[in-house]
């Protein structure tokens, strides 16, 4: 791509021109993402039978296919100004360090206390509830980022904060409970004998870790059998993309200034979430016809719902107490190993950007999780930020690409998303540090064993 | 003040308006510190001796009281771009919450992975003894800041690093242990059995969870007994006082742009590079009569050098194998009670600062840990990040000082250092959390004890 200004090492946006719209992706597809299902009667929930769990203006949103912009409230708008416009970085000591001709740029969503994008999504959604009257809100966390983000927005907002925690993160990572504690939520392991959904877990799988489908199914119950109370959700939703439509306007809106244009653009991919948001833009020119791109979608070798899931209707939780949603699955049974310490561990993927995949718009690729790591420790030890291991996924594959171009000489141009820091991830590094950390790929059967206790939906053959 | 442009939550230079030159203090001081002694002699230490330990260019700035601009090397200078300009974060939201007309500003220097203002140096540091053709550098660190940023300089120019780490902070942080790892330093717990002071140290205090000035010993001694290593220091020292001016520049050149200019200007104070670093370019005025500040450095009532030390010479380590500094001290056998959690365990004060203590220049107060956090607490919930327990002592400050102009009703204008954020002392927190938190405050026999232990210097009544 040709440039005119020199490019800084961090593009910072004006205050000013922080977005004061999101961008609603689903309004540029033709073929939109399949809508959630009831998983009685078989037929699309509708806005009232979804606000039972999420408050009336997020069942909205989740809903609206239509409406291409949606203003950001004022007071979500000014707690953005705490952490937002989020820089947009240029590797320039990435690139020297690999040699490459590829010009690579990240945008960071680290800077701010819950260490993650994921901030974006929990004050629109705390937002919602309180005014809409509500006490509080549930929600589950894995890895604790979400978790820290709503407990973050909560705490802003003068709200009960519940935190349904998986086990295996509650225990690897007491500091992330203490940050959500000091935030003043209430942090629950998963699965815990508080939910019926758990106890029941806990007695089919006595000493399990837990996953995210089971905190997912416990906080659900926990908000519908309390008063005033509503469940929120970190990722894969529709509402959850529109949010972090944010991080891609904003990382346009930079990229535009100085004349460049993406060849690459790649992100991690868990629930869906950070991908989501960072494409929006770019993928709506591209489904408008105005531009083309390649979008990556990285995911781990462990948890592969991309690359090995298939798309069906599937539970979005263990306990299936939630709405089935159409997506790329391995099955809502599916339970990533005890050895994947490298997050993305949801089972199924955003309906949104399974739609997109299944029509081509992107591509996927899985990543093994050694080689994440030593990815990270590169992008650590040159570029200045120790970063997460969800997002080192995508570090991964924006080396890989970058050292392609080394082999053929092309000046592509690659940005990727670089969602957060690993503060708090450092039993997982410490296990890399000590050559401890092992590679596990599910079988065939493995994912064939879960697959095959995918829902059947009512009134489908 | 009159302000005459609206003021954006965060101001943030320009790339092309970071610092070129660092601003040596000094300089503008008629009365200069007290140089180091050497502690045979009682003479001042020579260029010379000082390059044994320290390597020969920052030797040069230690001494160096009359320069008033030192370039900052291009190399230092493209580093600081990673993390650099710092924000100046306007404190609406704080403001709002205490109700106060006080204008609260502050330096954030806590976006980067060493989680405070300690790269600044750290990177200078590291490239004058690559320059000098080193192969490696020693340390200590306490709370594991200054061993984290010096990890980071080291990895990025490819030097050997190695670490002597507080005892109690490497077992109550293994996680700062594992990011100090992953930028491929090698970690001691101080004392250790691999020095000879180490060694003495252990039999004379079987089971101690070491300080600041047991690890110095050790590192020095580990500096001097390797072919090719020299000895860094995290603050204390004129030269790194004078790395750290980079903070005071950027602060005040944002505040310049907004013609804003602070009535009170608060600092953490340990060692005192941060305030040091803050305050210098306001001090300069203030020395040179060109304006007028209140300046105030906040220490923990368990370790109050400021408030209720001696301003004299003494051993910069406990191991007394460094050179005598002037300064003001609790002795260099004080050990702040172990329920101290709030790092800035230091038993002496820059010379630099004790000398400006000492002519009026500013003020010092000490505060107790339990406001310390509680401080801490409230401003993580409404600014969104979670400070450094070493921070919050300038927030607890910075807050009284608003309240009272809450009650005065004065629209003064407060500028803090936010040195870092917390994220890898959560144990505190945890303790906070949990109620458990004490305030200990040294005994006046406590103080006299190690006070009565000072070093004779040689020469002198």
């Amino acid at each position: 791509m040709s440039q005119t200004k020199e490019i800084p090492y961090k593009i910072y946006l004006d205050e000013s021109e922080l977005p004061k719209q999101w961008y609603n992706l689903r309004a540029d597809m033709k073929k939109k993402p399949a809508p959630l299902l009831n998983p009685g009667t078989g037929k699309p929930m509708t806005l009232d039978e979804l606000s039972v769990v999420f408050c009336r203006e997020l069942a909205k949103q989740e809903l609206d296919n239509d409406t291409k912009f949606i203003d950001i409230p004022e007071e979500i708008y000014q707690f953005y100004k705490m952490y937002r416009p989020a820089p947009l970085v240029r590797a320039y000591f990435l690139e020297r360090a690999l040699g490459t001709p590829a010009k690579i740029y990240y945008k960071f969503e680290g800077n701010n206390t819950s260490g993650s994008h994921k901030l974006n999504s929990a004050i629109a959604q705390a937002y919602y509830a309180k005014k809409q009257g509500l006490k509080g809100v549930t929600t589950e966390t894995g890895a604790g980022q979400w978790g820290t983000a709503l407990s973050m927005a909560c705490a802003f907002l003068d709200m009960d904060c519940q935190v349904y925690m998986v086990k295996v993160s509650y225990e690897q990572k007491p500091f992330r409970r203490e940050v959500m504690r000091t935030y003043g939520a209430k942090v629950t392991p998963s699965p815990s004998n508080t939910t019926n959904v758990g106890r029941k877990i806990l007695e089919e799988f006595p000493g399990t870790g837990g996953s995210l489908g089971c905190a997912i199914s416990e906080a659900v119950e926990a908000a519908v059998s309390q008063e005033g109370y509503r469940y929120v959700l970190g990722s894969v939703l529709n509402q959850v993309l529109l949010h972090q439509s944010v991080i891609g306007l904003e990382a346009k809106a930079a990229l535009d200034k100085y004349g460049v244009k993406p060849d690459i653009i790649i992100g991690c991919a868990g629930g869906g979430s950070n991908l989501g948001g960072l494409i929006a833009p770019f993928m709506g020119e591209k489904l408008r016809g105005e531009a083309d791109y390649r979008i990556i979608a990285v995911e781990p070798a462990s948890c592969p719902s991309f690359t090995r899931g298939t798309y069906a209707y599937d539970f979005c939780d263990t306990g299936a107490v939630c709405p089935l949603a159409k997506m790329y699955t391995l099955g809502s049974t599916f339970m990533p190993s005890p050895n994947h310490a490298g997050g993305l561990r949801y089972h199924g993927m955003s309906s949104t950007l399974s739609e997109l995949y299944d029509q081509g718009m992107m591509e996927a690729r899985s990543v093994e999780q050694t080689s994440v790591f030593a990815a990270a420790e590169q992008f650590a030890r040159v570029e200045g930020i120790l970063p997460a291991p969800e997002s080192s996924h995508a570090i991964r594959v924006a080396i890989d690409e970058a050292l392609k171009c080394k082999e053929t000489g092309e000046e592509k141009t690659i940005l990727f998303g670089l969602t957060g820091t690993g503060y708090f991830d450092m039993v997982a590094y410490e296990k890399y540090n000590n050559g401890e950390m092992s590679d596990y790929i599910p079988t065939d059967e493995d994912i064939a064993k879960s697959l095959a206790k995918l829902p059947k939906v009512p009134g489908e053959n």
